[in-house]
């Protein structure tokens, strides 16, 4: 790819590991779809010292843009627009017009009276915010602060300085494109395709073998940049490259597909989420919760609209609970455990009938640490599927891992159960 | 801080966004702890030209350890051990003994039999996996990939090298640090403390200008290092500081316990979770959730042993689950609708009456982003309490952000409800 970038994430508490930064992989997502080559990313904490030696290491990488997040606020320790503009050799120069702009967001948020007089101090966080790096644009505030554009010189690269709230520098992207100094840098980019495929149960050396395979049969598989990553017992196969190449990526995927149809459930890359909200349609569903403790129901409601699919769920932690609310025999807990098909199907078939659905799922197996028994070890899951009309089945699992990802790799195989009996 | 450390995160999985990088924030995190100073994190792809570049930024800051993290595994595009090798001009070399240690764990794992001759790929990527600079050692691996310490040198800080998978890496941490080359470098860390505090409901500028009194009141403040971070609704307060200036924390948490002694929820770092649980003992909750659609239930059943006082709960995503499961009375829902605090009241009881439990807590609101009426904006939830021998408790509050945002601040608010009235 021609046009290169690098990001810039600040802050100590993403530096420190406090929190997990969510800026950096949302910026090299947007970069890469218009074709821009992420070559580094670099966090610092809010020390004027580190970014700057940042900034002239990616300056020195030859990149064609810096992209920074945070360090925008009304405090001290936000010191971004001054650092970076001391770094290009610019004044920093109170925009009056972005001052007024911030006062009147101010002033809103806080529900002042038109004749509130604003605190020193809150004057003078809105003063530093209204700065910008004399020759730079300021990008209108989508919280409080403004982002700013910064052309390229002889001596650094174009740099967009855009917030840290996730939520401002998203809603600030698109004006961020429009700025001359950014669109200048972009027109440059490649036209390149994204494509994603998904598989379930699909392992990660059969996966290699065909890559291998395709390797070897595709002329012009080098074209395609291709990525690959497991979550939640999925693979995402990720592929990139110039749209004059997509006669490869074709081939790639028919390959794919004649080798891997059964584990492949997605070749254009919806989630499994849409696909079962898609595939729910018309159809109602409830689910009856062991040792997912509720997050296939969180799961299924996490979609705007699932009001018209989801009816409920029970959670029964306890044999009590799964006894007296969805009606499991007694019996079949004590002769057989709560961890066994025949409870899985009784938890299925309570839930529908509870809730009055077309579909149930359920879920009982052994999270971990502990309570693990003969024959069933920590990881071991069984599921239940009831479907009107249809008899109930059932289906165990071992997965691997601690509790989290136990229950995080049962809530997907559930959703996979559901989806592939419906499809 | 005397010890500073920079960390390399590689993958194109974690670079282009595709994955959000567990590893950095993690060892930051540990290195924080042992008193070392994190200054720089930079993230790369699978390129070993990009991965040099940032060596020799890192190295160029005169940086005491660089720990570098992923690009272990078998495969040709995991480069880490040879670049890392090249920067620091040393010979890669076959360690027999690692080899062997790598093949037994491969046939452990796919479990071949004793005669089991391996293919050509598997034994290529093993030799791979068990090339270990001259002069630096191999840990021992914690999955299949070993881990690497070299000793500093004239042109180099020492190098950790561990590998990408997080459970992996973490596992290996223990057997890192008492690795010579990375012992040797710590031993001259500060004696740093770490404490947390935690607060909810709290607001950042309320906490500002306390933290502005303290600096004003409290002498040897400056030595404190405090990072607060805003999530879930809750504030977290942490400071890193020497051992001995002890005695300026204390003066700190005093004023800020004095201060915000109803917003505190913890003054030693324990997380609501943990003291949720500690009240809980000895008694039984079980929820009633619509909005927050199994969020409630999953995040109480997170904890290992949760099962001795979680019994269960009802997601109630329709009507007809709220009147039919929880008893909920139709007209009640007919007349104020489900977003109001009775049926919040009628759910609470309905779940403790249904699960038999102590306690039920229940959650009806309007994530969004539709569904709002006159009166009840997007973001409106109300929350019902029902403890054995005292009167329902309702409340309602209005959350800002999106869906995901509004369902995690609700259930956040949920448990802070029911450890308020246990505490």
């Amino acid at each position: 790819m021609s046009v290169r970038a690098g990001i810039i994430v600040t802050g100590t508490e993403v530096l420190s590991g406090q929190i997990s930064d969510q800026n950096g992989p949302w910026v090299a997502a947007r970069l890469l779809e218009l074709g821009v080559d992420v070559a580094h990313v670099t966090i610092c904490g809010d020390r004027p010292g580190d970014m700057t030696q940042q900034l002239r290491f990616l300056t020195g990488q030859g990149l064609d843009l810096i992209v920074t997040t945070g360090g925008l606020g009304p405090t001290a320790d936000d010191l971004t627009v001054p650092t970076v503009a001391a770094f290009c050799g610019l004044e920093v120069i109170r925009d009056p017009e972005v001052e007024e702009h911030i006062t009147q967001i101010i002033r809103r948020w806080r529900r002042f009276a038109d004749d509130h007089q604003l605190s020193d101090a809150l004057t003078a966080g809105i003063a530093k915010q209204a700065l910008v790096p004399a020759g730079a644009a300021a990008i209108p505030p989508t919280g409080t602060a403004p982002g700013v554009a910064i052309p390229a010189s002889p001596t650094h690269p174009a740099i967009l300085i855009l917030p840290g709230p996730p939520r401002e520098l998203r809603a600030m992207w698109p004006a961020a494109l429009a700025q001359p100094a950014v669109a200048g840098v972009l027109a440059g980019a490649d036209d390149v395709v994204h494509e994603t495929m998904r598989a379930y149960g699909l392992s990660e050396p059969d996966l290699a073998a065909t890559l291998r395979r395709a390797g070897e049969e595709i002329g012009g598989y080098d074209t395609l940049e291709l990525t690959t990553c497991m979550r939640g017992g999925e693979v995402e196969i990720d592929a990139r490259f110039p749209r004059g190449a997509a006669a490869h990526y074709d081939a790639l995927k028919t390959l794919l597909l004649q080798e891997h149809s059964g584990q492949i459930f997605s070749p254009d890359g919806a989630t499994v989420d849409d696909l079962l909200a898609r595939a729910l349609t018309g159809r109602t569903i409830a689910t009856a919760e062991s040792c997912t403790g509720g997050l296939v129901a969180a799961r299924l409601t996490d979609r705007p609209g699932s009001s018209a699919y989801v009816l409920g769920g029970v959670v029964s932690y306890s044999n009590d609970v799964k006894i007296r609310v969805l009606g499991v025999p007694a019996d079949l807990i004590a002769e057989l455990g709560a961890v066994s098909e025949p409870v899985a199907a009784a938890m299925a078939d309570g839930a529908r009938s509870v809730a009055g659905s077309d579909i149930a799922v359920s879920t009982t197996g052994i999270a971990g640490p502990g309570g693990q028994v003969p024959g069933k070890p920590v990881g071991t899951v069984c599921f239940g599927l009831a479907i009107d009309g249809r008899p109930t089945a059932t289906v165990t699992r071992t997965f691997p891992g601690d509790r989290t990802m136990v229950r995080t790799l049962a809530t997907s195989y559930a959703l996979h159960l559901v989806l592939g009996a419906l499809t």
